[in-house]
């Protein structure tokens, strides 16, 4: 059964999300230490608008991006409604913010996040999460990115969590490559306080799995508005940390060319398998907004296949597959003993 | 009416296009004058295989790839069955060589090209086509490339081109961006020598206008493998004389960088919109022969736009839309006057 939104809801969400962008962007401004964010706002011609946020050429990023838009309208796209037969017929309206990080050492991961609020007539959900994506990763980055989720998502309820990072798994997989995006984090969509966790469409992965294992649960509105606020603010120090951890590594071309090269996996997954890229771009979105996911450079080399036992390798070998993060005894000794722990 | 294919029809279409592949290979390399493709052949699991040949850091081509593929199989994909409900439940097989080459001078335009022949039952049909990307154009070249399929196409029949030319700036548009890839040349597909010239989907476009005020027309079997061989023999001469022409040019960063950004166009039209790309993509095709059609290095840039009047305003303006190349006296006039003619 659908709980009824907070009146004032979209305004609320709408807050919520603004804020995060601006939090977000005066943090970031800081751990950069030399480049400023240059702001862009539009009008989306159908209603609406949104807020571009762009810092280019700095210290740390080499292009950090971070956009709020506020959308709505009348006619629903096909692919909601397919999702949600319930909203169609009504007025929408939708809400998010979104970021990618690029910095430039290869040994500090780029980054994605992205949390949302959708609204329909009766129909409402919370979507979101934010996933890590390393060059060069160390288990110990690994373990505090998911265990800054993790306890974001507990606040709230101790079984989110246990969805929600299979679901990050099984939604950032380049089905192409045989390979994750990067190590994962957290995802969840259509949150509306109802039925079961997970609302995905694979039916054969360990999120549905898993959500089907825990039952039916119930959340209110104000659960899921204090879940994509706990998770949006535990972001920053699940990153800063291993920002300010890894910024002094000393690199070289080689670990410069690994990274561009992984970055053209980065534009792979955003422009064949994001729906929200592809939904975006094909519906006459803000093409420059939305393509601020984007990496600066990338590279891309026919037949590349890393050393056996290198850095590189290990990459594609182990931290682009899922894997139990935390408990794995064997993925920990591995790490320790070839230096990639701490 | 559908005319039968001729008895030997899938090894005659094989031997075409892979003796296209070893011509244009050869002749490349001696192009480039200073590095060799290198060859791997692939088998595919479920039926037939390919040859894949790459050059890397050229002297010229900073990467060139060559691709011949046969295959075949017993269940054909949904999305030929709805183009072609006739072929259902006939076993088909597919040839094919296609080529994209990524010049290092932002003088030199990139070049795509693709000749292709399927078959299923009692349905066949073959398909193809060239189409440049320059970054620097210059008018005389963008007609050498034109006029040189125009030719191919007449020895046939004079109709084609008319056809053709449209088809190609139809199907090598990028909506997202409101630009052509870039100066188009020829592209069609399911010939069958039956019914009209137009077979896409796009009704209001000019090649469905004009494909219908020239109506139906009929060719054998050995008149449409007759115009592949024409226009795969025709590829050569029109691109050879550019990078002739063009390889001497001196070019700084500025060129670079802007070659670089448009490759990201390039990366996008793939990715995004090209039917081949990600039909191979997400029907387990061999991902690395597939995105040899990707450029070793592309940039992005958030909120990019060329100065008003530079060569990079020109192409932006006037080389990424359809034009009417041999005919149009304005544009003759202003690229002459602008120093871009010849």
């Amino acid at each position: 059964m659908l709980n009824a939104p907070p009146k004032e809801s979209r305004s609320k969400a709408k807050s919520l999300l603004m804020n995060l962008q601006e939090k977000i962007c005066n943090k970031l401004e800081i751990l950069d230490g030399k480049e400023l964010f240059k702001e862009e706002s539009w009008i989306r011609p159908e209603g609406g608008g949104g807020r571009s946020r762009v810092l280019k050429n700095g210290q740390i990023f080499e292009q950090a991006g971070v956009n709020f838009s506020e959308v709505y309208g009348s006619e629903l796209p096909q692919s909601i409604i397919s999702q949600r037969p319930e909203a169609k017929g009504h007025k929408w309206f939708a809400t998010g913010t979104s970021l990618v990080l690029h910095p430039r050492n290869p040994f500090i991961p780029t980054v994605h996040l992205n949390y949302r609020y959708f609204e329909a007539g009766p129909v409402w959900w919370f979507g979101g999460g934010a996933d890590l994506t390393p060059y060069y990763p160390y288990l110990s980055d690994v373990r505090h990115f998911h265990k800054s989720h993790l306890q974001a998502c507990e606040k709230i309820n101790p079984n989110l969590h246990k969805v929600f990072k299979p679901w990050c798994d099984e939604y950032f997989y380049l089905k192409h490559r045989k390979e994750s995006r990067g190590i994962g984090g957290i995802f969840y969509d259509y949150q509306d306080g109802s039925g079961f966790l997970y609302k995905g469409k694979n039916q054969k992965g360990l999120a549905h799995k898993i959500s089907n294992e825990i039952g039916e649960l119930e959340f209110s509105w104000d659960n899921l508005y204090s879940l994509a606020e706990n998770c949006g603010n535990a972001f920053l120090p699940a990153y800063e940390l291993i920002v300010k951890k890894r910024s002094s590594h000393e690199y070289s071309n080689k670990e410069r060319d690994f990274q561009l090269y992984r970055r053209g996996r980065y534009v792979e997954f955003n422009l064949v398998w994001d729906r929200g890229t592809i939904f975006g771009l094909q519906t006459n979105g803000r093409t420059e907004s939305i393509l601020m996911s984007l990496p600066p450079m990338a590279r891309w080399e026919y037949g590349y296949a890393p050393e056996e036992n290198s850095r590189e390798h290990y990459l594609t070998q182990i931290f682009t597959k899922p894997q139990d993060w935390q408990n794995d005894k064997n993925l920990e000794r591995f790490c320790i003993e070839n230096g990639i722990f701490d």
